[in-house]
This record gives C-alpha cells, structure tokens and sequence, in this order.
C-alpha cells in the first residue's frame, strides 16, 4: 500500500527535510522542525504523488487516500484533544499547498476550517471571545469561497465596506461580535446567491473541497507562469499540508509574524522581520496592517515608531532567538520563518531556505564559510551566477543631481531609469519593443508577474519588505522600492502624484531600490564597487573550476574591465567593430567603392596604420594573454551610408558621383545578408582585406612584443568557413603575411590560425578542417541561427508566442540548445579532437556568459569560455559550478 | 624498375582497352586496335604515371624514362626499317597526348617530327616528292614552332600569305615544292628571331621538347577550364603517345578522315564519316576545307557534289567497313575513328567511344541492346541521365512562320533563341545577368568554351559536323548550326550579314540544331513528342529501379505533364502557388490585413472553396496516387503588393487606410526572410491557415474519393519544422480538422501526416521528430542553404569565385553536398528509422531531378524521389542506374 499521507507534530514526524520531492518544501520541513523538537501545531501532508496522481486520473484520488486523511485527522483529534466537526471542542486546521521549490504566493491557503454555524459557537465559548470567533468564521468563508469556491472576492469586499459604512466603523477592529454575526450571515447569502446551493457546514466535505482546490491551483495561470519563469517542471506537482490552527489574533497576547535569520538584503548576520499583535498570519505579508519590527535595533535602522517585538514580549522573543539559532545550525543557511504567538504561546508554522539578493548571498555564504558551517565549494555552490548581474549592475551616481519625487522601503537593490506605465500588460509589451520602464502599482499580485519580470524596476505604494512585490522583486534581481505611500496613483487617468507634481504615464522616473527613492528623469549611474566577499568567493571559484574564461571585446575600455573581472583572454575581438569611427569609416568606404583590386589596396593601405594601433593596444592591455582576432566578418553593405545625406557626403569624399555609389549600394544589397557575401566569403573574393588585417595584427604583435619583452599570443580566427578549402586558402595569407613580417621585423610571433564553427556544415566536417585548424570557437549565435533557420533579428515577431505554447523552453539565443546547436558542438568537438587530439576549444557566442550554457561547455570538454566583459564572473563561477555539479547532474541539465 | 613506356604495333601490344587510367583513352586503344591486327601504324605509349610523377617533382622525369624511350623507339626504327634522324632513311613521328577521359581538342600534337634539314631531303628521296617534303617539313616547324616554343602562329601565317601573295598563288596546293623550302627558310628565321636561337635540328632534342609540351598542356586553360565543365579531375594526367607517321598528303592516293561507326546525331545504323584526299589528319577537323562524305548514302542525303569515299576509293573503303564492323563487335558501342590512307594502304591511328546526342545515345542503346550485343541493364546504364534534358527541351513549332536568314550543318540538335553575341566573353557575361544568348562565331576554338556553355545555341560560318563547335556542342546539349558559310561575320562591326540583310550583336535570333536553319527574331516552340526508344529505355529503368519517382506540381498542367513523363505521384504541391492569382491574393491580402482571428478567419473563408478546388483537380489527375501537400510556407509579406499603385488598390480592395497598410508592410518586412516568420511558424502563430488548409484538403480528399470510387492518398506536410513541439501542435490541428471533416462528409480518408527536414536541427532530431511524423521529406533547398549559412538568392556574387577557385566542385544547389548536406540526411535518416521503421522517406528539393543526388538518395535508402515535371525520365532513369552502380561505386560519387 502507497503511503500517500505522512503526519508531523509533537516532537516527532513520519517526513524529513530530504524528502521534499515527495512532501514539498513547507511539509518536509514542518515534519524535519518538528523532529527537532520545535513547538510546530500538528498536522499531515498529503504528500505530490497524489497530485501526479490526481492529474493522470482525471482529477480522481487514489482510493486509498480518504482512509489515510481520516486516520492522520483522527491522530489530530488526539493529540489536540478536540474533534472535527464537534460543537463544543471543534479542531480547526489550515490546508496549505506546499511544492518541491518555493512558488511564494502562486499557491492557495485555506485557514480556519472546520468552522460551521455550530462550531463557531463551542470556539466562541472556549476562546471566551465571540468577536474573534465570527471574525474567524467570516474569514473562513471568504478565503473558502474564494479559492474553493470560485465566488469572486469583491462580493466579499462590497459586503464588508456597506457594512462598515452601517455602522459607521472606520476600520476592520471597530467591528463587534454582532457584526461580524451579521456579516458572517450576509457572505453566506453572496454564496447561496452565486452558487445556488449553501456554504457547506460539513467540515469533512470543507476538508476534501479545499485539498481538491490546492491540486486544482498547481495549474492554475499564476502557477503556469511562475513554473515558466523559474524553469520549474509541471510534473513535480504539489503537496497539500492540513495542520491544526493556532491563533494569533485571539486577543493582545498573540501575534503573528515573518523573519529571515539574517538579512535577506544585505546579508547582515542580524535577526530580521516584522510581526503584528492580534493578527492572522496573512496580515504581515498582505501589507494591510503596516507591520513591526521584530528587534528594537531594526526598528531603530528603520526610524519605526512602533514597538517591537523584543520590547513588546520578551520572552517569547527569546524563544524566537534560540529557534533562530537551532535552524541555522541544523540547515547551515539563512532560513525564512513564519510562526504564530497564541497566548504568549509560540508556534513555528514554516521554515524554508530564504530568498536573498545577489549581495547578502554572496555575504552569507562567505560568512557562512568563515563560521565552519560550510565549506568553501559549498559557498561556491550556492551562488547564483546569474545572480551575479545584480551586483555589477549600475547604481545611482552619487553626485548626479536628483529631483526626489518620494520615498518608500529599499525592497531590492540596484537602480534602475524607464518609462512609467500602470498595468503589467503594458510593461511587457514596451518592454517587447525595447523600451525600459518601470512599473507603478499600488501593490502587486502574482497576475503582475510577467509585468515584473519585463520592467527594470517596480515601484509599488502599498506592503512591506515582505510583500509580494518585494519579494518577487528580489528574486527576479529587479530594483524594487516598496510601499511609497505618498504617491498617489490613478490608473483610470494614467497618472501619479505626489504633492501636486503629476507624472504621466510615458514619463521617466528613476528607482534606487537600494535606498528607496525615487526620482524623476533619468539619473545617470555608476558602476558598481565589488565587496571584498566578492572577491574571495570569485577566488575559491577559480581554485575550482578547469575551463578558462575569456572576454568578447575590442575596445580598449573593454579589454580593461574584461581584465578588471578576470578573464585570461580575448576570445573575440570583432576587427569591424574597429571600421566605423571618423577616419576609418571613410576609408573603408573608399575601399567598398574601389574599381579594383588596386583601387581597394590603396584604401586599405589608410586603414591598416589604424588596425594595427588598435592591436598594439589590446596586447599591451592583455600582457601575453591570448587575443582571439576575427577577420573582418559582416557584409560589406553594413559599412555603406544609409540616408541621402551620408550618400553625398560619400560622393564627396570617394570622388564618386552619387548615381555610382547608389548603384554599388544597389549591387551591394542581399535578400538574406545574414546568409550572404560575408566572413571569409569576402575574404576569398577580396583576398586584399585579410592581407591587410593580417599584416596589421603580425606588425601590432612585433611591435608590442619587441616593446615589452611579453610574447604576444594573437589567435588569428577566420569566420563563417563551410569548407576545408576556403580555411586553406586563407590560412595561406594569413602564414604568408605572418612569415613576411616577421622577416621584416626580426621577431618571432608564436601565433595560431583557426577558424569560428558557426555553420552547421563546418560541425559535420570538423575532422577535415581541423587537418589545418589550429583550433575552434564555437560561433554559438550563428550556429543557433543556422541550425533552427531562425533569424535572431526577425524571431521577435514569433518568439513569445513560441516561449508561450511551449515551443521554446528557453530562447535559443540566450541559453544554449543542447539538443540541436549543442548537438553540433558535440560532433564537431568529437571529429575535431579526433583529428588534432590536442585542439583548443572555446566558445564565443553570447551563450558563453550563461550560466546553463557553461555548464553545457563544461561537460562537452571545452577549454575556454568567451564572453562580454560584465559577463566574465557569471562565467568564472559557473565554470567552477560546472565541476561541482559532476557529469550525472550536468547531464540533467542538458 | 617502374614501366613507364608501353609499345605496340605489328599485330600484338603490351597495353589494353583497359588501361585506360595508365595509357590515357587514345594509347590503350591503339594498343587494343594493334593486338587485334587492325593496321596501326607501330609506336609507344609514356604512362599518365609519368604525368603525375612530372607535376609532383617540379616538371622533371623519372631517371630512367630515357632509357626506356630510347628502346621504344629502336623497336620503332626496327619495325618501320628506318632511323631516327637518319639522312638517308628518317624515321618519323607524331607526338600526340592522350587523357583517360576523351578532352577532344584539349591538347596538344605535333606531327612530322624527326624532320630536319638533312631528314627533309632523305624524305624528299624516299617518297620522290620533294614538295610534299618540304610542305610536311613546314608543318612540323609551325606546329612544334607553337606549341613546343611557344611562337604565335599569326607569324607563320602572315609569312605564307605574303609569299603567296609574291608567286601569286590563290590556294596552299597551288604552290610549289620551290616555294615550301622558301617558307621553310623563312619559318626557321622566324623561330629564331622570336627565339633568338635557331630551331632545333637534333630530333632527340625535338622529341623531348615535343613530350615536355603534351604533359606542360596538361595545365594550360583550356584544358582546366574543360576539367572543371566536365568534372574531370587535376590528379588524372595524359599520357603521351608517339607513333610512326603516316602520311595522308604524299598524294591522290592518300586520304585521311573521321568516322562514326554509327550517326551520331540519329543513332542511325549507318556509317557516318568525313575524309579529305592528299591531306593530312588535322585538315579534317580544322574546317579549313570542306571534308567529302564517305558513303554514297551520306553524300546524297546531304547534297553534296564532292565524290563520296565509297566511290573514289572502293578498296580501301570496304577494308574500312569491315574495320567498322570489328570494332564495334569488340567494343560493342560506337566508335569514333580516325585512318589515314597512304599510297592506298589503310591505316587506323584512333578509335574511342563516339560521343552522340542524346537522341543518337538513346537509338544505340536500345539497337544494341536489341541487336544482342549488350543486355537491357547495359543500355540504361550507357544514357547519361542529364542528357535527357535535351530529348525533353522544346523543338520549334513547324506551324510557326519562320524568316530563314541562312542554313548551315545539323551540328547539334534542339532549337534555341537568343541574342547575339559575337564573342565567348560576352556570351559568359550576358547569360550571367540571365539573358539568352547565341554565340556567333566564324569558327570556334578550345579558348570558346566558357561562352558555348553559356550561351544557348553555337551557330558558326565554317567547319563540318566533326568541327570543333558541333562536337563541344553536342557534348554540352546545346543546339549548334555548322558552317552557314552564307553569313558573313564581321566581328569588329559587331555584325552579322546574308544576303543584304544585316543583324546586329543583341538583335534575337533562332537556330535549329536539328535542322541547320538559321531564323531572324525569336520563333515559337513546342515540346518535343518522345520516340519509342525513350519509351523502351524509360520501361527497361522502371524494371530496375527501387526508388519511386514523383513530382513536383501543383497546376493541373504540371500534373498532366508530370503523369506524361511516368511520375508516380507528387511529392511536393507548394499550397502557395495556389495564392497568388486574382481573386485569391485579394483574399489573401484581405487575411493579413485583418486585425484579429475573426478577420482572418473571415479571409480565410473566401480562399477554402478555391482551394479545395485545386486539391480536388490535382486529386483527379494523379488517380490515387499519392499528393503530398505542403502547408503555407514563405512568409506573408510575400504576397503583399509592392509598388504605390498595388498599395492603393489594395486598400480599396480591404478597405483599410494607406496608413494601415504601410504600416503593415513595414512591420511585417523582415532583416532575412530566409529565416524568419514562415513555414510552420506561421502556422502556429495564425493557426487559422492551417486550419483551412486542412479543411480544403480533406474535404477535396472526400469529394473525389466519393465522385471517382478511388481510395484518395494525401500527405500532409509541414514545412520548416525544428523542434518536436511544432509538429505535434500542427499534427493536432491536423488531425482535428480531418476528424471533423470526414465525420462530417461520412467518407474515410487513408491519410498521412509529416514534415519536410530542411533544418539542421530537424535533422538532428529526426528520432523525436519521427515519434509523430509518419513521413519525411528532405528539402535540401533550404537544408543546404541553413548547413552552408549561404543564400541561394545572394550566392551569385561569389558563387564563381567559388567555382574558380575549386572551393565547390559542383554547384550545392545543382548537386547535393554529399559531405555536409547528404551527412544530414544520413544522420536524419538513421536516426528517424530507428524510432520508426518504416518511415517514409522522399527528397523534394531540386536535387531530386539530379542524377548524382538521385545516386546519394539511393545510397542513402530513400522511398522515392521528386523533382520537377521534366526531370522525371532524368530521376527515373538515375534511380535505376543507381541499382546498376551498386553501393562501392555510389561511395566513389559521394
């Protein structure tokens, strides 16, 4: 028989913390708190089998599962001393969702059932508190309704609101016993109405109702979502966690609250939360009620007016404090806590891993490391790489000027500018178009999540630090300022206003989610200063990792920072990127214009003193680390004027007349340029270029090396070959120029030849190109363009409804396609190394910073990583992960 | 010690027919002529070894070729009783190359040689003809003179006109043996002065000089330029041949002259042949006199008035024919020979396989096959498929008024129009920018080649049916009219005139190869009616062949004209074709301005009746065979107008603003098509076409299957396919629609559903493709132009270079890339069989109707192929060939 339920509470528990595929994440860890002896409320999981269950039966239980509930509710009963469904001494209990990863609000709760019009009664009695009992019982209702139910919360709402105006209360705590009464009476009428049959009263038809809603909600839009974003299969399923309630709103000696074991923003070891007195847990995180800190020194930061916890009830504050303790030991990481005061009594309800930023990551584990809990490959493990963009990313210029339009909490750092606009729907789809924005909510809702994740930063006017906003921001990496009360914001008029100042929707405004201000305009930033924990963490990754990591730059600016993050090498210096400044541009012009090959080699000639200081540059940036040069490589068309004023200041200066030089653009024009006359195809066709470009990288080397005593390592790399033929030919000139100066100069260069594997065709004949290849850079954006015929310039029009139907798991252009593009790795890496055991391999293509991608790298075999200069960490550490992982787990991944 | 010579003659030789890749064509026949104890006249044969041994070591011998030549030839001198370089008795000798594969023209000879100052007069003794010596002695000095020393013949030539001139004598024959040894003085004076070293006298040293010329031509132009047009490769070599001379001018009872054991331009059973009295061999071909016939029936039925052979030498003539009947026994193909008669003697110095139209290649198969000298599997395997094209190419409409400007010589058949062009260069050019053209020259020579192959029709004022330009030409397939003596050509005029009437170069006009006549403007033509012979052949292929062969079509024409030429279904109707005529692109203009599914489907709707209309037709005439239906594949910008005026009315035909429809143009305008929004892409992101499409399909599918009783077999094809997801979502679509479809017609349709591999990825995943494709078909279009990351559209630019260069052997589009390209239909194939067996596998791509592909899809062990509706007797008859070659010789190809 399938053990489908597993029970917690009382000191011991049938689940651990290592089952959490089967328990979800919030079960096995109630059961493992509550193995260590920690004050949890009993309870039972249902455990995600069911749910795997329940979605290939046709939403249909096991049949074994109801007699399993009844007798872990039954151990309920027993270890409460109450009884489901009992008019005197009833046992209520929450049913929560619980999966494998933490999907933070996708999910549904239900708290406080098992209420009735008969029960609510005998908790009146024994709470000695009606009020709180009805406050309970229409609580029940409306989540009930809502989420089991399907009775759209306004109902509920409107209710509330003309009963308040009735009465004449202001707030929700102005309300007596008797009204609640009347409410409770008037939401189970909106039921009767919308449903046409009653709420239900049998609290085991309420138990199995709510247990169907949470399987129901895993595939519900939000969690769809949410599983997409966060790359969370949809056959893990979840669990369902029926615990007995515990009250923190009986009265002034309960409370409810959240806490992270260390600071989730900075990473600071301090104890860190907010809690409310007389409250029901979802109170703190709703942002309803503005909610306490837990310790007087955090109140103190925040400048809080309100008490806190420490102050308020020191004892079981103490408590808190050792729970605090006794979970770091036990989990060696910053946990994420929920617990409820009932009576002065405390109750732990979760634990969990806490989300972090990239910064208190990167100080927690190295802190975690210094205090001997983890080891440093553990620490090294624990990083994100991706996470890593938050901290390189730029912040506010201290010393620009900045208009400060108001201020709210510091929900997740980094600064961001954009253009305000109200609803996510919008965000995305400017964001679609290039555009940067921020998004303006007065609070956010898991149905914003696409919004979110398409803005640069998100402003709400409603929550805390703990609340939806926040918390999503923080995981997303997005700047978020939280809770600016003083903005008002009218979606109708598409506005929002802060002491008379209005700011348009289309407006720029700038957050500074790490300070919580917000600004109008655009403020300029800086680059950030990397924390000495960054540094250390970056060093216990390369101890690890066995892959090199270069950059893709050209500019001296960038070969700076590329070394500033750590590569050991250029792998792509793209030579036209050097062809379009002042001079340059107007002698390449001159040469696309030449009537010969004379013509073309007297341009040339102006250019190649410029190429070759270019490479002076970059090798003496580099100090004797390789330089990956690639030959010139788009069409030649790129380079021609575009409007008619660029096409006569072109005549003016070839000495052309217009109707020839729009007659060579004419000529140069290509259906599918991406397909067309480029990379060596040029070369073999204009053999003058690489002539040129070679003499000008083997004169720059000579020179340098002669200068500084370095050698200089220049990887000449030829693109877009399909044939063995065309690379022949080219590494012939190449070679020829290469023995040339060198004569000339009487200096020695040890350089390589070889070439961009970016057509699928140069992949299969891999073995044959590497007879003369000395190595290969996987040119991984033209491969993925090749390999799907998919033209990254025109996908967009496609692309998300691909990403949407499912098509696309990932966007091929930005994490590698193991099984088509990586595939072509694979066998041209495999017939390469058959033929030249020892041939150098790395990769060039954007995918070359992402994280997946790397790993995918790692496991393929290659010997170098090539990526953008702010990319370099991601890759040193995802490098140092890849060995981590081992082959098993890196096999999962692709 | 290595043989580097071969001898023979007398009777036996030490050489074979089949030695062909050591003694070149022309030795191992004179060695098989020899050991059959045809007349041959005694000589040697230096091995292609020798050639390649020459190219590898710097043009030097190997150490002991001396030694061997020199035995050779004392076996000469002993056999013809003569001495080399004797004064008294000189031996003398032509010295002519001889490749494996026939390069008619290609070479380089020289005749007489051995002749020197002192020979000339022993030669003079011997024949008791002074002037024939010293005309032979002034042949040997102009031949080796240009192509031993490298002296322009123009000198030789303005030297014999002028003395011409002074004597006063109109024709060579006409000058006396006085006058010869004056042009021998002054040709040995203009060797010196152009050399500034007298002309060699010493016949070793001519000798040696004459052998380093034949293996140096090896490399000149002409003879790579006809390499790289008929694909032979470098590495090859020629052999040498030199031979005791016989001499066909010594006087009236000498000859000399070409034949065809069979006509090569009918096929006809009847002797076929060229020869000249008192002349020497070159005369023949040279055009330099009109030939006489050698039969009686060749005189008559051309209406010459010069005697026939038969007539003037009747002897000699029947030891001809039984010649004839020997050779053709022993080689059991037509042979093209070439005799000399010396003082009545016959003797053989060529014999080779005959080159023939396509036509005549047709009738010799089939009567030899017939005739019992070869077997059915025999004659399929002698037509070169390609050459089919040329039965299969329009003929001029014999309605058709016609304005006869000049008639000329049947050289090659087929008719063809074009614009003149007066020069090869030129020719070259204007086919480039896709213009016809026909070349018109005086004559043409090996320099010509590139232009004959670029024009579409040869039409020349001198030289007979053996000429150059009609043996290039019926080798190339293209039409050629020979010897119209009544043009009159002036090339620096850029004219050409007859009879008063002048044509200028660019003016059109029309040959007729089958014919000789020569017409002003462009004259209509109609398709040919195939003989019976075709038939045969076509029926003896079907019996071999595995693979089945469709067609591409989607008219009800091309339909008919692909079931005339023996298709066995159609392997790709492109739906978009479908879209583009009047009422129909208004529709679907309409549907891609609409501005939500509604309006689509609202287009849409107009274009399903149209549709299924097609379908329905295509259905009749292929009588259930199968039609594979390719879905919507090019993206919709395709079909939107183009200029202002089409805009406009096409805002009046949807009813939009001009605004609107820029707007669309623009956005829908992509950076490279190629790669962009179409095939299934489209499809899945508008799933209303597909919807359609299948709907118009299954209900044509129903209706004819319901009208004719015959079971309908469509196969449904989506295009562009790359990952798995695509397909399964269209295959729903699908198989939705024709649920619907035939629930609702009550008709149950036998159907297929799968997708065309035109993507690397596609090919990569074939395995997981295969779970729900049914079938594949390879579009190697589009797969060779995502392997090669190369525009079939933006080729053109280097594609020559490419060529020139030997970058592609053979044009990717025209030939499939067995290395790349055919690796990914290896790899698709294997790994879509392994998931299902029978998987059904066809090639729809233009290299189906190509021989070499056809032998790769064979190979590869495709279902069948499908090619254009002409090429369909080409892919039959390949496809059986391919059985015939077996797997060893198909890997040779690839």
């Amino acid at each position: 028989m399938t053990k489908w339920v597993y029970s917690f509470g009382g000191g011991s528990a049938e689940g651990r913390a290592d089952m959490k595929n089967l328990l979800g994440g919030k079960g096995a860890n109630l059961a493992e708190m509550s193995s260590l002896g920690l004050p949890v409320p009993p309870g039972f999981t249902i455990t995600t089998e069911v749910c795997t269950y329940f979605y290939a039966n046709n939403r249909t239980y096991p049949a074994d599962l109801e007699a399993q509930v009844e007798a872990a509710l039954a151990g309920l009963e027993k270890a409460m001393n109450a009884k489901f469904g009992d008019a005197e001494n009833p046992l209520l209990v929450s049913v929560r969702s619980g999966a494998r990863a933490s999907m933070p609000g996708m999910m549904d709760t239900v708290l406080n059932l098992g209420l009735n019009d008969a029960t609510v009664e005998g908790l009146a009695r024994r709470a000695n508190d009606p009020r709180f009992a009805y406050d309970s019982y229409r609580r029940f209702i409306q989540m009930y309704g809502q989420v089991v139910l399907g009775v759209d919360h306004h109902h509920f709402e409107e209710l509330l609101e003309s009963h308040k105006n009735d009465v004449g209360a202001g707030l929700d705590t102005d309300l007596k016993a008797e009204d609640w009464k009347e409410i409770v009476k008037g939401y189970k009428a909106v039921v009767e109405r919308e449903l046409g049959e009653p709420f239900p009263q049998d609290p085991n038809r309420q138990l199995w109702g709510a247990i169907g809603a949470v399987f129901g909600s895993w595939m519900n839009q939000r969690a769809i979502t949410y599983r997409r974003l966060h790359g969370i299969p949809a056959d893990w399923g979840t669990a369902v966690n029926v615990q007995c309630m515990v009250f923190g709103n009986m009265g002034d000696d309960c409370a409810t609250g959240v806490a992270f074991t260390r600071n989730p923003s900075t990473g600071a070891n301090e104890f860190y939360g907010e809690y409310l007195v007389n409250a029901q847990g979802e109170d703190v995180v709703a942002g309803i009620r503005t909610p306490q800190h837990l310790t007087i020194a955090g109140k103190e930061a925040n400048k809080s007016t309100l008490p806190a916890m420490e102050e308020v009830m020191p004892d079981v504050f103490k408590q808190l404090l050792e729970v605090r303790e006794k979970l770091e030991k036990h989990y060696r990481d910053m946990q994420d806590i929920e617990f409820t005061v009932q009576q002065k009594k405390l109750y732990m309800l979760q634990t969990r891993t806490g989300k972090r930023t990239a910064q208190a990551a990167l100080k927690i584990a190295v802190d975690l490391a210094r205090e001997g809990l983890i080891d440093r490959k553990e620490a090294v493990r624990r990083i994100d790489p991706a996470s890593l963009d938050q901290l390189l990313h730029p912040r506010l210029d201290p010393k620009a000027k900045k208009e400060i339009l108001a201020r709210g909490l510091p929900a997740s750092p980094g600064a961001a500018s954009g253009a305000v606009v109200f609803s996510a729907d919008e965000a995305e789809d400017r964001a679609q178009k290039g555009e940067s924005v921020i998004l303006v909510r007065i609070e956010t809702s898991p149905e914003d999540i696409h919004g979110m994740h398409a803005a640069k930063g998100i402003l709400t006017t409603r929550g805390g630090m703990t609340s939806h906003a926040a918390v999503v921001a923080r995981g997303m990496g997005r700047a978020c300022v939280c809770g600016a009360g003083d903005l008002r914001i009218d979606y109708k008029a598409q506005t929002m206003s802060v002491r008379g100042k209005t700011i348009k929707a289309g407006e720029t405004i700038t957050i500074d989610g790490s300070t919580g201000e917000v600004m109008a305009g655009a403020v300029p930033t800086i680059q950030p200063e990397l924390s000495g924990d960054f540094a250390t963490l970056m060093s216990w990754a390369d101890e690890i990792r066995t892959m090199k990591v270069r950059a893709n730059a050209e500019t001296p600016l960038d070969a700076r920072t590329a070394r500033k993050f750590g590569a050991e090498g250029i792998g792509l210096a793209r030579t036209e990127h050097m062809f379009f400044e002042g001079d340059r541009i107007v002698a390449v012009r001159e040469m696309i214009m030449a009537d010969d090959a004379e013509g073309r080699k007297k341009a040339l000639a102006k250019l190649l003193p410029m190429q070759r200081g270019d490479f002076e540059e970059l090798f003496r940036i580099m100090e004797g680390l390789p330089v990956t040069i690639r030959l010139l490589d788009p069409p030649l068309h790129e380079f021609l004027p575009k409007t008619e004023a660029e096409f006569e200041e072109m005549a003016k200066a070839t000495g052309k007349d217009l109707a020839a030089i729009r007659h060579r653009a004419a000529a140069l024009h290509e259906a599918n340029p991406m397909l067309g006359h480029r990379g060596c195809r040029l070369a073999i066709t204009w053999p003058e270029i690489p002539e040129m470009q070679a003499r000008a990288i083997f004169e720059a080397a000579c020179n340098v090396q002669k200068e500084t005593g370095t050698p200089v390592c220049p990887e000449i790399m030829i693109p877009l070959i399909a044939t063995v033929k065309e690379f022949e030919i080219l590494k012939k000139i190449v070679d020829e120029v290469g023995a040339a100066v060198m004569k000339e100069k009487g200096v020695k260069i040890d350089y390589l030849t070889g070439t961009m594997i970016e057509l699928p065709r140069a992949a299969l004949l891999a073995d044959k190109i590497a007879e003369s290849a000395e190595f290969f850079s996987y040119g991984t954006n033209d491969l993925t363009q090749t390999c799907y015929g998919l033209s990254r310039d025109d996908a967009g029009s496609f692309l998300p409804d691909y990403q949407k139907q499912g098509i696309f798991e990932q966007d091929p252009f930005v994490s590698i396609d193991p099984e088509g593009v990586g595939e072509l790795v694979r066998i041209a890496t495999e017939r390469g190394r058959k033929t030249r055991k020892k041939l150098k391999l790395g990769i060039c293509g954007e995918h070359g910073g992402d994280p997946a991608s790397v790993f995918f790298c790692q496991e393929v075999g290659l010997d170098y990583v090539s990526c953008s200069p702010y990319r370099v960490p991601i890759a040193r550490l995802a490098a140092a992960q890849a060995v981590l992982m081992g082959k098993r787990e890196i096999a999962t991944t692709a």
